[in-house]
């Protein structure tokens, strides 16, 4: 059992609504390392919605690729060394094999959990702040933040509460998730989008928390009615970065909403649709992010939550976890 | 008669489809200026699809102002002499009486038709280059325009061609406009909205039209099954110019359309509302427009069709006529 290498893969093709049996774990041969790459022992996974889209239409069998935290077990790379710690793309497995090129040594000079690197300190955390960057987030903001529990979400809004905005507010399903947010991550109000199902409902209840304000920034990470609300909440000059529309990946279909068009012509609003790597290709974007979170979140001024499993076999119940609502911050799995 | 002055109102308030008898023309008393203000005689009035939502909630009774030409009959500025042509914001009506400082004086070196002042010259031909601008065209872009055969969407279609576009398509209903857009306006290709009556016909008389490109950069002036069907047409970074809504202007709410969001992320897409006026504060715009437009007019260079009608009475049947197709070009009203 020590030795066996197992290997996260499409079980069955996704149709709709995602279950457990469409992820499959199965045990494949133990990788070699060949000449430029790397052997690595997997210590964290990381499950995303973005893997919904990626892997909706894969045959059975494809091998999952995601971003994994790991041990230099054997490297014939003159970049890595036996023992080191690295981060990167990688077939989700056990001990798992990638060109030297695509890792990244891990940087820990605060001490931070391991985990959070594919975290706060990887894509989840970049997305949040390449995403306030990348959409003309200014101090002074009033923000709101939908999918506020969530991995990017909570980040997003704490970092916007540390650089200067005027009012942040989220929207998560249900009373503990929405207290998590308030109390936790110091949004100043928290929408229950559970307890207001429509546009309309949505929307009474978010005027009331932004009194006389309207919306200058919106990231948004779940689509539906949340996102629907907020066209007609929007300040003039107002600016929507669009990271994630997590409530319509399931749909066969994009589901049928209201144009809003014309709302964005009459207030100057900008929506801009948020790709990490092209964020990061841009100079300078790393350093600045590594310059600035890790020691927020060593100070505990930006909270990372993470919703950990265990063991690899955890992965399928994780993934689709991430649909029912079943985290808050990071889904993470160990090994 | 020659001195009744009749004015442009709303006679109905607006419900739905816009008819001739929501707007009325009446004799009002003849206006007198105040200090620093200017009495004109209207020469021409500028008809713009815009209206139907600025007044499409009010009650009747309501004057109409839009951008007119008129002539000085008596000015109590100094900034204006008696004889000078102006252009400016006013109330729609024969003699029409504005502040000094609203105006502004005709500058026509090259002896071009005065009414384009309100049209290739005023706020059609300043949308125009402004969009471009405001959402950052490129020389080598691929350009789709909504609305081709219309006043904003023909000269920016020619516009983009001048400022180095590869290719420029365009859309408009029915096959004589389509070939005004083609043999007149210079695009690479016109598709008529009318003939293909869904998204999805649309989308595949489209990307025939494409060929091996994709769209890298769309003004869209109609909204409806156009716009539905560009969306998986559009390359990667491209931006989108949302300058009108035509097609959903008499609707009583938005209609309903297929979520898009998910589509901006994955291709790292920016749509943002184009507002005139946020255009022309910025500095140097005016003058970058004078500078270039004119002389491209004159020469030939940008067809400026204008639709013409005769006499303030039949400003309603030329406002109603732009939501039926009636223009090609700018919707104009001569006095």
């Amino acid at each position: 059992m020590a030795t066996e290498n197992r290997q996260v893969f499409i079980a069955s093709p996704i149709n709709g609504q995602i279950m457990t049996d469409n992820i499959g774990v199965r045990v494949v041969p133990y990788p070699t390392a060949n000449d430029g790459e790397v052997l690595l022992k997997t210590s964290s996974m990381s499950a995303d919605p973005y893997l919904r889209i990626l892997y909706g239409s894969s045959p059975a069998g494809t091998v999952v690729v995601n971003s994994v935290i790991g041990t230099v077990l054997e490297s014939k790379s003159d970049a890595f060394a036996v023992g080191d710690i690295v981060t990167g793309m990688c077939p989700l497995q056990t001990f798992t094999v990638s060109p030297a090129d695509k890792l990244q040594r891990v940087e820990n000079p605060l001490g931070l959990p391991l985990s959070s690197f594919i975290g706060a300190l990887g894509f989840t955390g970049q997305t949040a702040l390449g995403a306030l960057q990348d959409t003309s987030f200014k101090a002074g903001d009033v923000v709101f933040v939908s999918g506020a529990a969530g991995a990017v979400g909570s980040m997003l809004g704490q970092l916007a509460r540390h650089l200067g905005a005027k009012k942040v507010i989220g929207s998560a399903g249900g009373p503990e998730k929405c207290k998590l947010v308030v109390e936790k991550f110091g949004f100043d109000a928290c929408i229950d989008y559970k307890e207001h199902t429509t546009a309309e409902a949505f929307g009474v209840a978010l005027s009331a928390a932004l009194g006389d304000d309207a919306v200058d920034y919106f990231a948004d990470n779940t689509g539906g009615h949340v996102t629907a609300a907020l066209w007609d909440l929007l300040a003039n000059k107002a600016r929507v970065a669009v990271i994630g529309a997590i409530s319509e990946y399931n749909d066969a279909e994009p589901p049928l909403v209201r144009s809003f068009l014309a709302k964005l012509i009459f207030r100057s609003i900008t929506v801009r649709g948020f790709v990490l790597l092209d964020w990061l290709a841009r100079a300078g974007t790393r350093s600045e992010f590594f310059a600035l979170v890790p020691q927020l979140v060593k100070d505990g001024v930006v909270a990372a939550d993470e919703t950990v499993y265990t063991g690899i076999d955890s992965f399928p119940e994780a993934f689709v976890g991430l649909f029912t609502g079943a985290n808050t911050g990071k889904m993470i799995v160990n090994l």
